[in-house]
């Protein structure tokens, strides 16, 4: 794996200056983005036994990134004050792509973090969300021990 | 890098089917918004001697999609007839994810293709789209070469 680490120059690396970084969080937007739709389509497939391969993508919205943040208890030290649902996903995206750009884990590791913590059978669009913020909330646990 | 070539279950992995399957596009999707954010990145921290970094992150559009997938000439072997420039984005974004599930070509890979191959400093928007449609197209050549 190759080392992105220039391209945290500029932020002192405190805890909020990581999780309000605006371009971190553009970068994150895209990995959340990746690492879901690619854990979705094996945890799918998976359930079904493998007999037939489910591919499928999805923009993760705000409500399940905030509320991993606020499960994940780590809200106060990385959002910035008074952070709306908005603000919390940023956090999030942010910190993924800080871990990742150092090369402490990688997408696969993300994958599987996301597959393994997955639940039901995502029939309904709130039992989705139900799982994504579990996943999620497991994911930040993670990330957030790696940064520490 | 793990394998996700089970994902590909169902295809038939003839040109059409890979260039023209909405799953892989949407997996494809974030890979490319990924890649592509992560080397407009490194490419701008680049060419300012790395004295500043920049972290950036952008949606790739359909006119940059569409254009490499015209000028790398593969146009009429992976995308469907009648292709108009979202279906051409669509098999962009499906080739992407296509070698990358096989593992015949990795994240950082992508991106070092795409800095290695953009040019100017995106100061216009025109300038960083005509960079961008050059440095997809040069990823699409490598990708299908991979395919072939």
């Amino acid at each position: 794996m190759p080392d992105y680490e220039f391209l945290l120059k500029g932020l002192n690396n405190s805890k909020k200056s990581i999780g309000t970084d605006k371009g971190l969080a553009k970068i994150g937007d895209s990995i959340v983005n990746l690492i879901y739709s690619v854990a979705k389509s094996i945890y799918l497939t998976k359930i079904r036994n493998f007999k037939i391969a489910i591919r499928t993508g999805k923009k993760v919205n705000q409500i399940i990134l905030s509320n991993a943040l606020k499960n994940a208890g780590f809200k106060g030290e990385y959002a910035k004050s008074r952070a709306n649902a908005h603000d919390m996903a940023d956090t999030v995206e942010a910190l993924v792509a800080y871990v990742w750009l150092r090369n402490k884990i990688s997408i696969e590791e993300m994958i599987d973090i996301l597959v393994n913590n997955f639940k039901g059978e995502f029939k309904e669009r709130k039992q989705e969300i139900e799982a994504a913020i579990n996943a999620f909330t497991e994911l930040l646990i993670k990330i957030i021990e790696i940064i520490d």
